[in-house]
């Protein structure tokens, strides 16, 4: 017997024959003797619909009234799914974000939850009911209905599991777990049992498309292990816990890539103190998220400077960095967006050496060429031409010895 | 300047065209410098489509359930309509049942409104903003979304009204205000410019499709003047108001006619005591509502007892008399469908007499035979045969002297 909090997305409760689906593996939870929270998505399309009918009321929608307006799809979902259980007699009862009191700040469209108090919740676990929380929204100190940002459900159901101190966070998608390539580009790929919360968090491409990164850590600082799985099969998925937790240590426990990015050199860049402050103070107060920087000094005295932006932001950089050449004397700015980034990520790196070399070499054998390099404890990642993006992801899994046999 | 509620029914915010409209009328009246509460309904065929998609995911949709998925609709209309006032510049927020604080009892889907604190409404009214309440919504004691049954949002906007003492609640729909008669029957029907709180509750079929009769119990109750009027045209509609208002009191203000009831006749029923209570009890327990009795007494000992029931009861009330009259040793139960109820309504009858023989002797001219005959201190109702009705409506409008020259 335990506490679960399962979590269903989007795609899991599209219509109300996936709906039953999900009444069926919660009463099936239920009926283990286990107490079950779900947490639940709207349903696929409704959230898109709504801001679409949104932009068609106001050029640019009142982010208040866009809160009020999307947290209807999560309402109906979790209505929906209560009806359902209710009806195969089980005493199922809704929860919208205020009425779990998931307090918000009062950033709307992508607020923090500060806390989530759960009594009711609580009170409606005491009496064995399944309570059906709608996910993705919560109320700000005034009362004011808050959402967290796109994938917010996942939040929602790891920070809810996190205030109930459940066993387990349960998230079901349309995936069957985390791999440690793509799939879709590496036929070797094969499903992990278990990652560490770092290792997930690190994972950003991999991850991001199976969980929120922002649940993760939520997940990690209350130690909550989140079970990823298909909410169309019965099979297992892969655990999320702390590395602690007795899982097996890869060195290299996923290769992933990421082509969303773009690189932006600045050459001859004079190399004085500040100069950097000014390159990168007007790329930051235009909204725009550098990634990587590099920097080589050269003998003359002169620097060339390398960041990467998101190629949706490509664009808009340039034009400021052609300005901040003019200002500082660089020499030119070159830009290129058929780049892409490949990553190793594994909590065992920590304790081995030679990660980067086996990485570098492995690339170097396919005279992939490195036009920069970032680190961080747990993973390295590395600039590549586009076109290579497949073959460095097959051949660092293969060797990293992540193949499947 | 005046504090204004403005209630827009389902037709009036179809579409986001006639959501636009309605903001122009509400930023119009927020301009003359008044402050201005917005009651909105669903958009026309959602509440349906909710419904459907209820009765679609369980046989018998639980009731607190049905109350939370209905709570969208209105939750829809009421963030577009604040979206699109704010994007034409205006401070206006959206306010949802429990936000505006409509306190009700927990009869799910059928709520009675307990009391309205609106301490948030009138907190933003004070800093000139428009406040958008999404009707027909409200929220129990343990914080239940409640829904307050078709037709809740007329009475959500005269409860807040009256919460706010305002100046007049604006019922704005598709008619144009309450006619002396359905203008569809009787061509020379014309509008009223005002009647009476208790007019407007004995006109159950002309007034019903314009307001919801509860509703008016409400205006009554807290003196709330409600102005009727069209969402389509700038024309003045008809205010219902307290009969001491200075409003012209005729003697009849309107003749209705409802078609909707079938009438049971139970002959020979041994005349004791009792045998009242015999007949109408299960009748009660069917849950079948009875209008009108008529018992008339025959020198054998023995009566002949009519009454009229809902035409969708009809067959289940005749089954049960059938078996209360071989209880009772009733002679026989004779039912007719074919029936029709005429009613002349007007507070001035109060103190005139010959109202009922001026409408007696109107049906007498055409040879309408009258069947049953209910009064009330401002009605007289008679039965008269289905065919007869439109005959029926325009001798009696003629006869009240209420045609347009």
């Amino acid at each position: 017997m335990a506490l679960i909090v399962q979590k269903f997305g989007g795609t899991s409760v599209a219509n109300l024959e996936r709906i039953n689906n999900v009444a069926r593996r919660v009463a099936a939870t239920f009926d283990q003797g286990n107490d079950v929270v779900v947490v639940v998505s709207a349903m696929a399309g409704v959230t898109d619909s709504l801001i679409q009918l949104a932009c068609q009321a106001a050029q640019e929608p009142d982010k208040r009234e866009m809160d009020v307006l999307l947290a209807t799809g999560e309402q109906t979902t979790a209505s929906l799914l209560a009806m359902v259980l209710r009806a195969k007699g089980y005493a199922a009862v809704s929860m919208l974000g205020h009425q779990a009191e998931v307090l918000t700040d009062t950033d709307f469209g992508n607020a923090r939850i500060i806390e989530i108090r759960a009594e009711r919740v609580k009170a409606h676990l005491a009496k064995r009911h399944i309570v059906v929380v709608a996910g993705f929204q919560g109320a700000d100190p005034a009362g004011d209905i808050t959402t967290l940002g796109r994938g917010g459900s996942d939040t929602s159901a790891v920070a809810i599991a996190a205030a109930l101190k459940a066993d387990v966070c349960e998230i079901y998608t349309d995936v069957d777990g985390i791999y440690t390539a793509d799939p879709n580009i590496c036929a070797r790929a094969r499903k992990l049992k278990a990652v560490s919360y770092d290792e997930m968090l690190n994972m950003a491409s991999l991850g991001a498309k199976v969980l929120q990164i922002r649940s993760v850590g939520f997940a990690k600082k209350y130690g909550i292990p989140v079970h990823v799985r298909s909410s169309f099969s019965e099979e297992e998925g892969t655990m999320v816990v702390s590395e602690d937790s007795g899982m097996e240590q890869l060195v290299v426990s996923a290769v992933t890539h990421h082509k969303d990015e773009a690189r932006i050199t600045l050459r001859g860049v004079p190399d004085q103190p500040g100069v950097a402050a000014k390159i990168f103070s007007p790329v930051a107060d235009a909204g725009i998220v550098v990634d990587m920087i590099i920097q080589n000094t050269r003998a003359s005295g002169k620097t060339d400077l390398t960041f990467t932006v998101p190629k949706a932001d490509f664009k808009k950089a340039m034009a400021i960095q052609k300005k901040v050449a003019a200002k500082i004397g660089a020499k030119e700015v070159l830009g290129d967006t058929d780049i892409a980034k490949v990553s190793v990520v594994g909590v065992g790196m920590k304790n081995h050496s030679g990660v980067a070399s086996v990485m570098f070499n492995a690339l170097a054998r396919e005279n992939i060429n490195i036009m920069l390099i970032s680190t961080s404890e747990i993973r390295i990642s590395c600039i590549i031409e586009e076109k290579y993006t497949e073959l460095a992801v097959r051949v660092l899994h293969t060797a990293f010895g992540l193949d499947d046999e």
